[in-house]
């Protein structure tokens, strides 16, 4: 396998900033004692961070910025303010100069997006990143985009978030081939919208380098039907918070219903080993972490009021990304895959 | 109160026709005493299922019809076969001719829908028919519309969905002035779609028959965040369907962790009762019924694969419905808010 992994971390970013991100980044660095990081940050606070963190200390090196993007930043506003020597910033040109493989920030996400495709530049042919969301299935994860770089997209955008997403798959699932869907409607007379219906035509036609297995409803996601989802920006974002918002209420409800009586009150503290697995399994911190993908570059965002434990997942995914050398590979399957296409079917 | 409400059942709709819509409907008439129903399909097989429900029998009309619609056939087709003379057709003509206040079918849902626009037509200065559901939140319910009955929607339509769905919340939860919020997505360049940008500005530079509450996310929409939750129906299916999969992928996650080990599953046996409340709250038959807003009467859309449960639910739906006035009072809201917009904000 590779040699060590560098990841640059953007220490500022997030609502909770050093105090998140270094010891999420000890907590990574157990679990994956090959990791070398690069902190960009106020180096004082850093020091003060590290000091409690030794292994972590050995592991890394810090480089000092004065500006920090802040969580409400438009992203107009962070490029102009941040360009060139925000903590952000810098932890992305740290992924573009090769001095590490991956970057990630719990900084606001307009902001970081914006500041990952001025500095990093998307891959050639790919008009726009998208961002994929990892989403728990009943027996393991499928991955799905675009949860919200964009809205709307395009049949040939959508084959392009195909093409990212089976990438990302193969690199953290081992799937050689895996399988990939179209996020529809099953509403009769107009199945669907146009530019999905185009993508498909498109993807039953050609031969990509995944198992395309037509639409999938909103149902099929949990399911774990196909591998790789694939929408645009706004319906996906809506569908990643709706699944989000719905494991919240039935939280809510096992709780109330487990509290209603002494005979509920006792079968629930027999249980109760029983109910730390399921709350694990539904820990939305387990799966913390949306990747741009489409970039030169591996970008992570790790949701910004995450705890230690979700920005340790968060970077545990640029891990797993940065090893699969999976922007060399996507950039292969592109190249062959676009020259393949017949594009009449998606003019 | 109301008097008497009627409605027409098109017994022959959805994948048990009679076997699930006569059961159900005398379920139903177990809580609402004051129904009468007339029956549209084919009378042998009625008068056999009838037979097992005497006190149906005698609150009920029998209308033959020889013609059904399949479950797979396509609007178009549908109506070709089935206009003027099938169990479907015959049921919402029902309601054109005032012999009933509402109509519940289980029947495709396209075709019931090409039917009911043909047959019924959309209320004045309404362009298309929306699909409401209604989404169980933590504390009580919401209404979420459009769930799939158009692909896209613009500023003006998603005013009138708006509309439409405040509406439902006063004939459903007797609020005087439910709040409606726009479904929108948190990214931060692009927030949203530019339908979604128009209609908020108009919603908060006018008057409207609600307590208009601006975007809402996926995620507040279990939260009952607010009653009405207005969205095109791409996004709306698909949310809802999400929130379907995630149930039912969370409740077998509770299964398998529920049976893990014989603590846990001592655990279960004593709090059996809770875990039926807990089903019984997340039970999709609890909710079932879509309901067609914008057509010149009520109709119900009971989910095809349903049981006598779930169908009764949709018929009381549509019991309270009829009860509520409701195409009365859209009629008049519409007119009167319709003129009051400045039109130059949604052009």
């Amino acid at each position: 396998m590779a040699a060590t992994q560098t990841i640059a971390l953007d220490v500022m970013g997030g609502d909770h900033g050093p105090q998140v991100v270094i010891p999420g980044a000890a907590l990574s660095l157990v679990r994956h004692p090959d990791t070398r990081y690069i902190l960009f940050g106020d180096e004082g606070v850093i020091r003060e961070e590290l000091a409690n963190h030794k292994s972590l200390q050995d592991k890394s090196e810090i480089v000092h910025t004065d500006v920090s993007i802040s969580m409400d930043a438009k992203p107009s506003q962070a490029l102009r303010k941040g360009r060139w020597k925000s903590s952000m910033w810098k932890s992305i040109e740290a992924v573009r100069d090769g001095d590490a493989e991956a970057v990630v920030s719990a900084g606001n996400t307009g902001a970081l997006m914006a500041m990952s495709r001025f500095c990093l530049k998307t891959l050639p042919e790919i008009e726009r990143p998208a961002i994929a969301a990892i989403w728990p299935t009943v027996d393991a994860e499928c991955i799905v985009l675009d949860v919200g770089a964009n809205v709307g997209a395009d049949a040939r955008q959508l084959i392009d978030f195909s093409m990212m997403g089976a990438a990302m798959a193969r690199a953290l699932f081992s799937h050689a081939r895996p399988t990939v869907g179209l996020l529809n409607i099953g509403v009769e007379e107009i199945k669907g919208l146009e530019e999905v219906r185009k993508a498909a035509a498109a993807l039953r036609e050609s031969n990509p380098p995944f198992d395309y297995r037509g639409f999938v409803e909103g149902n099929d996601v949990g399911q774990g039907v196909v591998d790789v989802v694939v929408t645009e920006g706004f319906s996906g974002n809506i569908a990643l918070k709706t699944a989000e918002g719905t494991a919240k209420q039935i939280s809510a409800y096992l709780r109330a219903a487990m509290s209603r009586s002494l005979m509920a009150r006792m079968g629930a503290i027999l249980a109760q080993g029983a109910f730390r697995a399921l709350k694990e399994k539904m820990d939305p911190r387990q799966s913390n972490g949306g990747v741009f993908l489409g970039l030169n570059g591996i970008v992570i965002k790790s949701h910004g009021g995450t705890d230690a434990t979700g920005f340790a997942s968060a970077i545990d995914l640029g891990y797993d990304m940065a090893r699969s050398g999976l922007v060399e590979r996507l950039t292969s399957d592109i190249e062959k895959f676009h020259a393949s296409l017949n594009m009449e079917n998606i003019a």
